[in-house]
This record gives C-alpha cells, structure tokens and sequence, in this order.
C-alpha cells in the first residue's frame, strides 16, 4: 500500500511541486545527474531556502557539496503527487476549447490519458476528435464502467455545467478541472479546479486600464 | 481622460469583480432589473457583505429596500475594468492549443478580439484559423504597428515561450496571458498571467492520491 508513503502537503507547496518537477524532467533530458538547490532556484525563479523546505514535507535532503540526484528526486515527488502512475481522463464537451484540450499533447506526456469524450449534441456524436469517437452524455455510466476514470475535465458552456458535475461525481468522478465560467457545486470529497480564461483576460484588462491611469502593477 | 475615475483595487477584488460581472450579465439577460446583495451572493457563493466591501472600491452603494440596478452596476464594473472598450489581442502560437483559444468564444463575447496570429513554424504561416491568416513571428513589428494590441496571448511550448515574451514586450505589449508552462520574466510594467494546464492536472493527481491515501480534501 502506498499509503504509508504518503504525505499531506499544503496546496502552495503542490503547486511549487510541479514546478521543480519540470525543472527536474528538463535537467534529465539535459543528462544532468546532480543538481544544486541554488540551480533549482536558477531555473524556477523559487528561492533555494523555500526549495529545500518544500522538498522536506516529505523527508529529502540534499547531500552537501553534492546536491540532489536528478532521477531520484524526480522520482519521489511524481509518487508524492500520484504522478507515478498513468491516471484516465474522461472529456465532457467537444467545442472548440474540449477539442483543443483533447489533442493537448501536454496532458499525455504528463500521464493524463484522455479515454472518452463526451457531448450531448447530436451533430457532434459519433465523429472522431484526436483519434476517440464522440459518445452522448448518456452513455457516461456505461463508459465510465470500464474506463474507471475518477478525474474529469468539464469543457461545455457553463448552463451545462452543474448538470454535467452532477452526472460525474455520480459515475465516480473525484477529481474536475472546470474550464466553464461558473462554480460547480460538488460532496466534500471531490475535488475541482477551476480554469477560467475570459476571467484571466479581463484581470489583464483591469491592469491595462490600471497602467493607461498610470498607476503600474500592483 | 478616463484616469480620474480609476480606482486601485486589491487582485482578489479584481477576480471576484469578474465573477460579478458574469453574474449581472445573466440577470441582465434573464431580464431582471434590480437584485439585492443576498442574490448575488446566493449565484455566485461569495457573501453579501465581500460583495457590498469590493463594490465599496470604487463607491458603489445598493439602495436599502431596492438594491442595485443591474444595468448600472454592470456598467459600472466593465468601466473600473476596463471592460468598456474592446481589446485588440494578438495570439502567438498555433498548435493544438492556439488554434482553439483563437477559436474560443468566451474571448471575443467579452471584448478581447483576437486580430492576429502567429507561428515560427513555415509549415503553418499562410494556413488560416478561426478566418486568420498565420504570420509569421518575424511580423510582429509590423502587424502590432497597425494593430496596436497591448495585450497577447502565448501558446507556443515552452523552449520557446522567453524569446516570444521579449518579441511582445519589445512591440508594446504589456498584458500577456501566458499558457507556456515556464514563468517568463518581463519589464515591471508589464503584466502576465500564467495558465499551467499540466500543472492543474499535476495538482488534482496529488489530491487524488491524498484522497485514496484517506486524507481527504484540505
């Protein structure tokens, strides 16, 4: 059981993980074998003093004069972050952003397998997007009766959205990444993340009015 | 000018500005005229009282018994964000990733028209997305001369992703939303907002394993 190994680690410092977990991945195809916490720093913009602390939620250590193993290093925190293992997606929403999200090759190369795509509209049914067939939403269950996934992205306007974290969370869904503008609501053992690109631009654009009034970044 | 009526507001303000505004936009649509705090706060799940405070920003005040006129606040919340004008944007990128965001259309239903599209690669210079023909980044200069976009969007991979951020900043940009998974550096009066797809991904993977570990949610 890997619950042992298991530690809880503060959402910042998960985050922070993932980060160092790119840097670690780079430096390996770089074929570097050892690496400096001042490194790290280098090349992550996080300060070495924070690297080191984060690292020692779950008891590593560098050696001093040698640093940390690249490899290793890479390997303990892809099983502190689950990231050991290949984790099943299902899709629901084949627009324009569900599709894009479907031939996202960043998903695969991180482990995300993405096995169904869903849509409820008729004209989208049954054609194919990044190599899977579209299948209406009603045949979630079924689908989800084999594929077991248990992570989800939501990619339909946001009327449907609340439907759609419904009929998840009902086939075993426990973790959604949202991309609908609108909060889900979901039981207190799911979890979701929220990704809202038109918010993202009107920050910037709160920003932009910000500079023209010549008052700078906050 | 515009300046005198700008107000400095605190980031988390900013976000839930944008989830306001979202809010009044369905009222509006609904064609309600007039909603009180405790309905906003039952739509959005943020409090009546953090609604009246961030409203308090720029001296908005719901009348007591009447509460507040959706027009005008909606109105008056696109100002303090800018939200009132649209938004000439280029796009850098057009992988899988670019070609859905240019397509995506949440961008231009709030203002942000994406006016040009750029790629280094030959192969897709000339190809046209969403009705935009791609140019390529040697371009840029030239186009934004016309154009004048103070804001872009980066959807190029990562490598990549430092010598586009400069390629903008040196053509006026000073609003980036940037979907490279690296933080780019830029001049202090430039802005960047960083969306990391994998890195969501990375994250609910670790709640996934915290959850099966039996630790539930934090």
């Amino acid at each position: 059981m890997r619950a042992g190994r298991f530690k809880k680690i503060p959402q910042p410092t998960i985050a922070r993980l993932s980060t160092y977990l790119q840097c670690l991945r780079d430096l390996e195809k770089e074929g570097v074998r050892t690496v400096s916490s001042r490194e790290i720093a280098q090349r992550t913009g996080i300060n070495a003093a924070q690297f080191r602390k984060d690292l020692s939620y779950f008891g590593e250590f560098g050696k001093p004069g040698v640093g940390y193993q690249v490899s290793h290093l890479k390997q303990r925190i892809m099983e502190q972050m689950g990231l050991d293992e290949e984790h099943p997606v299902l899709l629901v929403g084949a627009g324009s952003l569900g599709s894009a999200l479907a031939g996202y090759p960043g998903f695969p190369a991180q482990g995300f397998r993405i096995e169904a795509i869903f849509d409820n509209n008729p004209m989208k049914v049954g054609q194919r997007v990044a190599g899977i067939t579209i299948e209406p939403l009603e045949s979630l269950r079924r689908v989800n009766s084999t594929v077991r996934a248990k992570m989800a992205i939501i990619a339909v306007p946001r009327e449907g959205a609340q439907d759609v974290a419904d009929r998840l969370v009902r086939n075993g869904i426990k973790c959604i990444l949202n991309f609908a503008p609108i909060k889900v609501n979901v039981p207190d053992d799911v979890v979701v993340r929220n990704v809202d690109l038109t918010q993202e631009l009107e920050v910037l654009s709160y920003y932009m009015r910000a500079m023209e009034a010549g008052q700078g970044k906050q």
